[in-house]
């Protein structure tokens, strides 16, 4: 967009809080906002620009959220791009198995590839839901196992208080920090949508505001289907979109003014003949490379996703992930959830399809590394071609031997060799060299080193937490 | 890259060609360059730079071409991008019958394909080698098919003078155009690659040069693989190709000033562990990206490429290509070669990668529609917002009524059903769903009009030069 795009939607956004206005469907909220001047009706909240650019004023562009292993540190902001894995699909399917409900054992199996990939910097959400547990405790055992099987940052669902509490204290603990120390800098985050159109639900609010007052991170995502709960139009749901993160942004910074957030885009179509949310499309693409110009208009660290509507890791899941994630790229996405293991729109978490999309990841940190695009007059290399000349080959020249062991982006499941060498190998499609390295990496999964102390006393608020009921169920 | 890589980068291709030079394989191409003031030693050419951006100068930076359909004539340069099918692969395959040569049927298939898909917009090379054709006169049954089946933009091979003047002749023929007709404006055009590191052969040179005295058009397309023909370093490579590349177009704009040419790009490396061709890799997209910059340095049209060097239509497929094609767009792409249907590094041409490649090609298209991404009032839709409000959906609203046909991209072959949905439709993965699209595609194909007398004259010259024996084949 050029600058008049810009300013069309912040002006569009401007207008829907100061005009239309948020419903904040939490009485807190709502009773902190009136006092912070904003025009209240009920739960309808509407807002001036001059408070909204106020409190956005607050925010830092940039930040740090520091986990257990404070080197698996997580700059959020600026020229940095994290990437963390799929987040909260209630079904798993492999190639073995097909699709089936998640599980406990299956999310664990998730957090161990969550680790393993150095691709993947944090852990977002339960990379698939462990039904087999009760809900009233899956808080408690699934946190005990991402801490322990992992040691990156790490993340609470607002799904009400006593679970980001719970969440908080586990944190705390596998950091070895003070109450004070774990409330001085962030060490973990929130991700809270909106309910589009126009809303923002009580447990979420509840949660991030939990979250700015602690000082840990929230990155705000409303979830706007074009043609669904936001207009047919991208850059009008992409100023619904902003609307409602800017207004959940505003309510953190009056509370907790330099608390550390970041916006969210999570903005698609439907098609429009079934209505079936679609994800990597080229409407998916601009939405996010818009929302990316706005986040950089408002100074606010950005966050996208990698997805796709596909069922099953073949060609259309690649292309429409590939789409989403180099959408990030182009954006200056700072945060990408969901960028490894997503498949059917979010409702399916996939083995195969997580190494797949580590693939692509690896290709686009490589793809950012200065080395290949250096014009050094070594990088130009005339000596070497001059040496080499017409006849010979650059494969043994000086040149090459200097370079060759770091030149090219080495490859993690893709099979570069010949059809015949290929069809010696057994013929293997992707999805299938995916399911092998992921039965591997799981076989051989070591867990990284946590004093036993710090697992003892994480086992033990578990299990006392456990005993006294776990927490309400009635959302 | 900033200005002084797009510097150091010339300053290299300049160095290349005045201080090292080009061996070109064809004596008369030495002697016009001898008379060109160049210095000769032997086959080796050395051109200063004043010579060579003097003559690139006189290349125009943008030009159409105009097939026997002028509906169907394609612009070269300026914003336009123009998609090819694959050319050259020896063999076929596809999901029913695996990997055989390529013969004439497949051929006549793959033309088809060509002609039915609107996304793409020009008939490259053979899409597959008709392998069961003589090569003596496969040029004759294959141009037929072409300018028959099709009614796009066709290519000549500059595989020997014979080849190319029977083929120019039957663009002629198809064009119901006198020879004056012919050579006034560009209705066909040719691509040739330099071998190397830094040589042009006789053959390509040959073609080359009638082409650009005859006023058609010449892409030139170096095939530098970073690590065995090419220095190791991305940059390295692209300075070669850059040289091999301006000192043909220098060549061919001295013969004929002002015939259209465009530079092509065909760097890439190579696995260093096996030798092994690699493509759609980070160092293909930066190189790739990187000459774009120098083509718009030289004020020539470029050309790129989809590629990948999976072997299947799989996901690995979808990723490598899809970069390679994000790649293309990224650089300022103007002709995309190799587009829809390479495999296996281009040795296999698949159908049902010729219809996943559409679709990407198509996504492609469809992100360049402003529509997308307009932000004019009617777009950011904030009247549309306070209608719906926070109870209401957008599905029925007027402003959705009056866009949803045109709103958002329609997929060809993507399924975006669920997984039960998906389930019931059979379980296809995409390559299945490609395959089946395919067959109907060709069952149903109807060739596009052409004269009656039109086709019996191409059908008579074929015929006649068979009779006469075709062209040589020793090469």
């Amino acid at each position: 967009m050029n600058p008049d795009g810009v300013a069309a939607i912040h002006k569009g956004a401007m207008r829907i809080l100061s005009e239309i206005g948020i419903e904040f469907l939490n009485p807190d909220a709502v009773e902190i906002l009136r006092g912070a001047g904003c025009k209240i009706s009920n739960t309808n909240v509407k807002m001036d620009e001059d408070f909204v650019m106020e409190m956005l004023a607050h925010a830092p562009a940039q930040f740090t959220v520091t986990p257990r292993n404070p080197q698996k540190s997580l700059v959020i902001g600026g020229p940095y791009m994290a990437f963390g894995n799929v987040s909260s699909p209630p079904n798993a399917w492999d190639l073995e198995r097909g699709k089936r409900p998640g599980d406990f054992e299956t999310y664990r199996e998730f957090i161990k590839l969550t680790q393993f990939f150095n691709c993947i910097h944090f852990a977002g959400g339960y990379p698939v839901e462990a039904i087999d547990l009760h809900a009233g405790i899956r808080h408690l055992d699934c946190l005990y196992e991402k801490l322990t099987l992992t040691d990156k940052v790490v993340h609470a669902y607002s799904l009400g208080r006593e679970r980001v509490e719970d969440v908080m204290e586990m944190v705390r603990i596998a950091g070895n920090l003070t109450p004070e120390e774990f409330e001085s800098r962030p060490h973990m985050y929130t991700n809270i949508n909106s309910v589009s159109p126009l809303k923002h639900d009580f447990p979420m609010l509840e949660g991030a505001m939990i979250h700015a007052k602690r000082g840990q991170a929230v990155i705000v995502t409303p979830f706007t289907l074009a043609g669904a709960m936001a207009p047919v139009t991208m850059s009008g749901a992409v100023a619904l979109s902003l609307a409602e993160g800017l207004a959940a942004i505003a309510l953190l910074q009056y509370i907790n003014p330099g608390c550390p957030v970041a916006i969210g885009t999570f903005t698609s179509n439907v098609d429009m003949k079934t209505g079936a949310p679609a994800f990597g499309t080229p409407e998916y693409m601009r939405a996010t490379q818009m929302t990316g110009q706005m986040a950089r208009f408002y100074k606010l660290p950005m966050r996208a996703s990698g997805v796709c509507a596909a069922n099953v890791p073949d060609g259309q899941a690649m292309w429409e992930t590939s789409n989403s994630l180099w959408s990030a790229v182009q954006s200056g996405t700072n945060v990408v959830y969901h960028a490894a293991g997503w498949l059917e729109g979010g409702l399916i978490a996939s083995p195969e399809k997580f190494i797949m999309d580590c693939e692509v990841i690896q290709m686009i940190q490589r793809y950012f590394d200065p080395m290949i695009y250096a014009t050094g007059s070594d990088d130009i290399a005339v000596d070497a071609i001059a040496q080499v000349g017409p006849d010979g080959h650059y494969f043994g020249c000086q040149h090459t031997q200097e370079r060759y062991e770091t030149a090219f982006y080495d490859p993690l499941i893709s099979d570069w060799s010949n059809f015949e060498a290929w069809q010696l190998n057994g013929s293997t499609w992707t999805a299938e060299r995916a399911h092998k390295m992921y039965k591997g990496i799981i076989a051989e999964f070591e867990a990284p080193p946590i004093e036993d102390s710090v697992r003892d006393e994480l086992k033990d608020f578990a299990a006392r937490r456990k005993a006294e009921g776990g927490v309400p169920t009635d959302f």
